[in-house]
């Protein structure tokens, strides 16, 4: 099991990348034979030494895609990134994942062009797992599509669902779709339709959940529109850094550092610290693509190389396969019904 | 000036809606003649007696429309609702403001049906004021319209303006736009074309922001689409309850019930409780509506009543329909030479 890690991507890479990358070794047991850094060759060379990584294989990548760069154009001019460079060791079996903290869709443009989507997938999507108080739950996409189409969130909820057995072990995973109310009738029509195609899917779905749910653990997954999720993602990061800084510094000073609210407050904040969370993987796509937050350190990238290890060894895509081809079969029994009623 | 307040809405309705009238009364130095109580009477005698609200008028009516009724049948079916019947009393003179912890989507409908759109106004807004450190941050739409059109989004970035001028003294509120990114070319082709109009608007625009904007405070208005709003709102709310709960049983464990910090997480809960904030209003509607959270309870109501007391007394719906009118006013003149040059 090879994992190619991105190193010049995110807001605080290399370094981080290259700290993060000691981190699985030394902390997470990873082999250092597992590892393959995408980078410039000679610009990494010092801090691999400084951080001691000697021995870990570097790709040379000569350029690299900045975080606000047109995802699109970067892919086409910059053939030698390390982002292209990284999706194509996957694409020839150099590697079987890759990881990247940089510009995202980048990421998802790549992905397409040099790696393509897995057998019957319409649309890749983002699935991020938001820690809850009942384990994570799966909320996709959050941004690699933002022209949702009712078959797309289909595709979503049962790519998810898989996912979720894999590497969370439920064995029946349930599925919420996003609205702005549990009634029926409620929502536009892009939602109306995916409610109808989920409600004969095959996947345990609950219906419609609100905002408010996805914090609760009520459900699994959450199945939402690319700009929806994107959205919601960031809005529980503001609050949760506006806010809980606030929170843990006066609890901090008047309490006095009491150890046990202490250990507390701090399990708290690595629950909710998103950019310390680390690894959402990009599903639909031929192969283990692991995206992290811009703003990962080292602790988010050597949890990344975790979940690439889980993601690949679980063996989801090919579940994800099956699935989606049982969908579709389901689908055009459907429609021929219909169409023979009509 | 006159407040007429629905009985019946809200999830501890009538009791919370009488509670907070009789708040509203003696800590709020609100007269009690000008309030009046909308809904069954007979039911209503009672409670009155027992909160100590005698004298203050009510106005009957005989229905009440429930929290998942779905709205625009429910306003057809049920003339004789609170609903309905507090629009009535706006539309008639006989009240310049109707506060209601109701159905949502049938206060925005039955505003429509009964006191109609103010003047060049194409859609009403719901204007949520977010609490940040730097104040309130009003977010439109959360939710009146579902189908937002990006003259529609235009205008709620005119209105929600002349809200945060009007009743929070801001001389120049900033606006930004709600989007996955900051660069220009991100978003769908809706948030693309509300991009141009606001940039030739005469509204203080500040471009894209992202969803963790939202609470640090950088923006005075956030646009948004009334589904994404809806969202957002939610995640926010449930955030802070799975979440601050458990912080603030916690502490208080661990600190013994500090006195110091005790009264902080006080007034933390208090500046996130979205229940217990209250009152956002309905712009673009022929007079004061305030909608409240379904769960509200007397302290929410109380403060609603201020809020539709100042939204009143500021005329800011005589502001909003100048400032309607001037931005469709350049838009036709950019229009004509728009013509004139092809």
């Amino acid at each position: 099991l090879k994992i190619a890690v991105d190193a010049m991507g995110g807001d605080h890479a290399p370094r981080a990348v290259v700290e993060g990358m000691a981190l699985a070794i030394s902390d997470g047991g990873v082999p250092r034979e597992n590892l393959l850094l995408v980078g410039q060759a000679a610009a990494l060379a010092p801090l691999i030494d400084e951080v001691g990584l000697e021995g870990v294989a570097v790709e040379d990548a000569s350029q690299s895609i900045g975080m606000d760069e047109s995802p699109a154009s970067a892919i086409r001019g910059k053939r030698d990134s390390s982002i292209v460079r990284g999706m194509r060791t996957v694409a020839e079996g150099r590697a079987q994942a890759f990881i990247s903290a940089g510009n995202t869709g980048a990421v998802v443009a790549a992905s397409a062009l040099v790696l393509g989507r897995l057998a019957g997938v319409s649309r890749p999507g983002i699935a991020v797992p938001v820690p809850t108080h009942r384990g994570p739950c799966v909320v996709i996409d959050v941004g690699a599509n933002i022209y949702c189409k009712p078959d797309h969130m289909l595709q979503y909820a049962v790519m998810a669902s898989e996912y979720c057995k894999a590497s969370f072990g439920r064995a029946d995973p349930v599925v919420g779709l996003l609205n702005i109310g549990e009634e029926e009738g409620k929502g536009n029509p892009l939602i109306q339709q995916v409610h109808a195609l989920l409600q004969g899917s095959g996947v345990t779905y609950r219906g419609f959940i609100e905002g408010q749910d996805i914090m609760s653990g009520v459900v699994d997954v959450v199945v939402c529109e690319g700009f929806v999720g994107n959205v919601i993602l960031k809005v529980a990061e503001g609050f949760s850094e506006s806010f809980l800084h606030d929170i843990f510094r006066k609890v901090a000073e008047t309490t006095n550092g009491s150890p046990d609210v202490k250990a507390y407050m701090g399990s708290l904040k690595q629950r909710f610290d998103y950019a310390a969370t680390g690894g959402a993987p990009l599903l639909g796509v031929e192969g283990s693509i692991i995206i992290c937050h811009g703003r990962s350190h080292g602790g988010a990238i050597a949890n990344a190389i975790q979940v690439a290890t889980n993601f690949t060894r679980s063996r989801v895509n090919e579940r994800i396969v099956d699935e989606v081809a049982k969908v579709s079969m389901l689908h055009r029994v459907a429609d021929f019904f219909h169409i023979d009623q009509n």
